[in-house]
C-alpha cells in the first residue's frame, strides 16, 4: 500500500528532482505547498512556468536574458570581455560590482571523459566576438582541471590574435589560515608570490 | 541594479518560501528548472496545482485525502482511533505498516503560548467520534509541553465516557546510549520502567 495519496506522491517526486533534495525534504516542501492558499500554490507554480517560458540565453554572451541581446552586451563596455563556465558564475562576479565589462559564456569546459571536445562549447562564438576593439580577454572559468585545460586551450587560440590573455588570481583566501590551505592551493600562492 | 532577472528573481522568490530554504538553495533550484526542458517544467509546476486542488482534509478524521473520507476510515476496523496532530504523523505512522486502527488528526495542540486553546483544534470532533463501539484512544501527540498537555486534556474528557486512553511509550530510542540521551529522557525512562 502507497503511504502517500497520488497527488502528494506525484509532487514528492517532482520535489525530488531538485538539486540535494532527498524523500525527507521533498516531503516537507510538498506540506508546505498544501498549507499554502490557493493563491500562493498558484503564485508558486505560475512563477516556475514563467522563469521556463521568459528566460532564454543571450544572442551574444549567452547569459541569462529576457530578449535577445542581455542588458550587459546592449549597456556595457565591450573591451574587456570575461569567459565563465555557466550562467550563475556571472551572477556571483556581479555581485562585486567590480567589473566593467562583457562576459563570454561557455556553457560547459571541455572534458574528455564525458565526451565534451573544444567544438561542443561555446569556443567558437568567442573567436567571432574578437575584433580590433578586444583588449583583454579574462578567463574566469573554475580552478578544476577542467576549468584550468579549457582556459588553456582558448589561451592558445587568442594569443595569436592578438589579445592580451588573462587569468584570475589563484591562492590563499582571505581570511583563510596557512595550516589549513590544501597543498595544492598553497604551492600555487608560493610560486605565484608578488613583489610587495 | 538587480542582479538577476526579472523572471529567475521571482522564481527564487517563491523557492525562498519554502521551509529551510535560503537564497543561495532556491537559486540553486532555480537553475534546475531553467535547465529542464519545457515539458519537465510544465510538469513540475503543474504537480504543484493538482497537489494543491485535489488534497483535502477527511470529513471524519482530518487525514489527507482526495475523497470526502480517506481510505483508512472507509476500510480499517474503527475500535481504536489513535489521535495525531498533524496529517503528517499520520505518514509517519502508517509506515510502520503496524497500526491496523483508525486515525484522529487534531491539526493542533493546544498552546496558550500561542492563543491556541481546546474549541481551535478538532476535539470536539474527536468526542463526536466515541460511541460502544470504540475501545480505546491512543494518544500519539508529540512528547513535547504541548502535547504532553493536550494527550493529558483529551485524556480527561474521555476517561468518563468509558473509553480506555493509553499514551505512546517514553523512553531511551532504541540504538541510543545511555551516557547521551538527554536528562529528561533517561528519567523517564527511570519511572516508567518495566518488569522483566
Amino acid at each position: 500500500m502507497e503511504v502517500f495519496i497520488e497527488p502528494i506522491g506525484r509532487l514528492i517526486n517532482e520535489f525530488s528532482k531538485l538539486p540535494g533534495v532527498g524523500k525527507k525534504t521533498a516531503q516537507r516542501y510538498a506540506y508546505k505547498i498544501i498549507n499554502m492558499s490557493e493563491q500562493e500554490a498558484k503564485e508558486f507554480a505560475e512563477s516556475v512556468l514563467y522563469c521556463k517560458q521568459k528566460v532564454r540565453y543571450c544572442s551574444v554572451c549567452g547569459n541569462f536574458t529576457e530578449d535577445d541581446v542581455c542588458e550587459i552586451c546592449r549597456r556595457r563596455e565591450k573591451s574587456v570581455i570575461c569567459v565563465v563556465k555557466e550562467p550563475r558564475d556571472v551572477i556571483a562576479l556581479e555581485k562585486l560590482h567590480e567589473f566593467k565589462g562583457v562576459y563570454h559564456v561557455l556553457h560547459g569546459v571541455i572534458n574528455p571523459m564525458e565526451g565534451i571536445g573544444p567544438n561542443d562549447i561555446r569556443i567558437k562564438e568567442l573567436l567571432s566576438r574578437i575584433d580590433g576593439s578586444v583588449t583583454e580577454v579574462l578567463m574566469a572559468t573554475n580552478p578544476d582541471v577542467e576549468g584550468e585545460a579549457t582556459a588553456m586551450y582558448i589561451a592558445r587560440l587568442l594569443k595569436p590574435m592578438g589579445v592580451n590573455v588573462t587569468r584570475l588570481a589563484h591562492g590563499i583566501p582571505i581570511g583563510g589560515e596557512l595550516e589549513y590551505t590544501d597543498e595544492v592551493t598553497l604551492s600555487r600562492a608560493l610560486s605565484e608570490r608578488k613583489q610587495m
